[in-house]
């Protein structure tokens, strides 16, 4: 697969569109891009290269001729034509939660576990967004220093939950400025100058919402590691598309935070941001349009008297590295 | 001390105006009201109970013939004015940071610890927001199973930098909206759609925030328990006037969430805002002109495989029970 066919599903969402940007800046190499999306989209041009592409309606015969079709258009979409396409000769990256957890789909963020890719059957599954910002920047030291438990309480940007909650983020806080009334359509609950529980189904359980139970699984699956801990509380604040998380972390032995500096140092995707001096930190603001994780307050976890837990803060680009980006970059080691 | 002159000092900042607010709304029994302030704010008019109050400027003469003095004008304020007024007679209760640690001044959350009030020499210290709205829901808890170790995540609002930083939020938000560059001079970095780390000195030591090391230190001495150990993570979110906290905190005993909620249910000052199945639980809009710190999201922290661990997430109004009102609740206590 040298200069594959590419098929981009869920082209004009707010992944779609990055997705776009991500082949074009990385020059990936390809014979033929296919935007596909609903009926609604059809005939919608969209800029690619300095030239402009034709949105196709995705059916199930689109997928003929397809090497690699880049999914983000939902779980359903994703259960209705990926197995289809794959059966068919295609190969899969999926950016929804359908296969994530199938034993056979692998589930990958490239700077941990590329090696899992080769052994796919057709589907390849790209991690939840808050997972990806997590785990990308804890991978280093886990690898040095096995991480036990992990308890994480993130800032989540509109964007995961797509174009129009970015829209309505916009809208009505407009609204809320010039003193109108607005009715949230999109997200279940006034967004301007507030923030909520991330909104998916809580499981009654254990009483984590489905967000926070991916960080779970989804950590012990792209680890390989089925014992670590994880316990998130996921957010929703008003911001548009980058998610910042608070990381408080216990690793097997002791580990300063001087240690966890130097296994970042380089590590791919992430950069450090830790300036005490000026109050500089990782900043939603700043990891917008970035591919790399910022990490930053990075310290000594005081709750622990052991010195084994660690404390830290990380911001990365929602549609990028928790999304399109990290997509692509499975893409890439498929050539 | 039964009809007592009352003082405000920084009447006319954000926590001023909830002062005015919540001696109204509670109809404190005072013989007098003044309402001191800079230069600058001399002879404005502020509206009290229907009337209306003129803002004296305040000097070292200001607390002749005043019996409690509710400051809210910064550290430098509280220490140029505050023992001169309690050597003269006024007890000063004092929102600001100056003396909260002081071995002779009791730091008080009336939930909590109002016996302490008695042992005043002259100041009663506020805690700090992060704290109160924090450690006012654990308290029940605290004293059936003592909480050994906490780790709290905040989403702080805009108002506990004052009223200028929450006017920076309206109008960089605007500027952005309305494709305008905005040069931030309150905050020190762009507040609109974005989050920072709280912008408190960082202890070199530990590399923990003013902010954060409040919330362990404050902590310590209101529950009169120099063990208890805290790990914060402060962040300033694009939010107007609650707080909103991640917390994990462990007992010394095993304790299951149907513990947590009835020791919460009636508990002064709470409210459980805790509906899995609408997707309901505590948002800074609702808590928002609230007396009462909601608290929700009671469930086990699965991180830690000891039961001792519950998770939870609290808003409380950061100008009322973070500030003004929890001081006009120690000043009643004072009657």
């Amino acid at each position: 697969m040298s200069r594959p066919v590419v098929a981009v599903v869920g082209a004009t969402g707010a992944v779609g569109v990055e997705f776009l940007h991500c082949l074009a800046q990385r020059d990936f190499p390809m014979s033929d891009l296919r935007l596909l999306a609903s009926a609604r989209s059809k005939g919608k041009t969209m800029d690619f290269k300095g030239g402009s592409l034709k949105v196709e309606e995705l059916t199930a015969e689109s997928f003929k001729g397809v090497d690699i079709a880049l999914f983000s258009a939902g779980s359903g979409i994703s259960k209705e034509f990926g197995p289809a396409a794959a059966r068919q000769g295609t190969v899969v990256v999926d950016n929804s939660s359908a296969f994530r957890m199938d034993d056979k789909v692998p589930l990958v963020i490239p700077e941990i576990n590329s090696e899992a890719i080769a052994k796919h059957e057709g589907i390849i599954a790209n991690p939840n967004c808050s997972t990806i910002i997590a785990i990308t920047p804890l991978w280093p030291i886990h690898k040095h220093n096995r991480i036990e438990r992990l308890i994480a309480a993130t800032y989540q940007a509109a964007s995961g939950a797509g174009a129009a909650a970015m829209e309505e983020l916009v809208e009505s806080t407009r609204a809320y400025l010039e003193g109108r009334e607005y009715k949230n359509t999109v997200l279940p609950h006034p967004y301007a100058f507030n923030l909520f529980s991330h909104n998916t189904k809580i499981d009654p359980a254990t009483g984590y919402n489905e967000e926070e139970t991916k960080l779970l699984r989804e950590t012990r699956k792209i680890f390989a590691d089925p014992t670590i801990r994880v316990s998130a509380t996921c957010v929703r604040v008003p911001v548009l598309r980058a998610h910042s998380e608070a990381l408080n972390f216990e690793c097997e032995r002791p580990i300063t935070p001087e240690e966890v500096r130097a296994m970042l140092t380089g590590a791919p995707g992430i950069k450090i941001v830790d300036d005490a001096e000026n109050s500089y930190f990782p900043m939603p603001k700043d990891a917008s349009g970035q591919d790399d994780i910022l990490v930053g307050r990075i310290r000594r976890d005081i709750s622990d008297p052991s010195g084994k837990s660690i404390a830290m803060f990380v911001a990365g680009d929602q549609l990028l590295k928790g999304a399109a980006l990290n997509a692509v970059q499975i893409a890439e080691r498929l050539l």
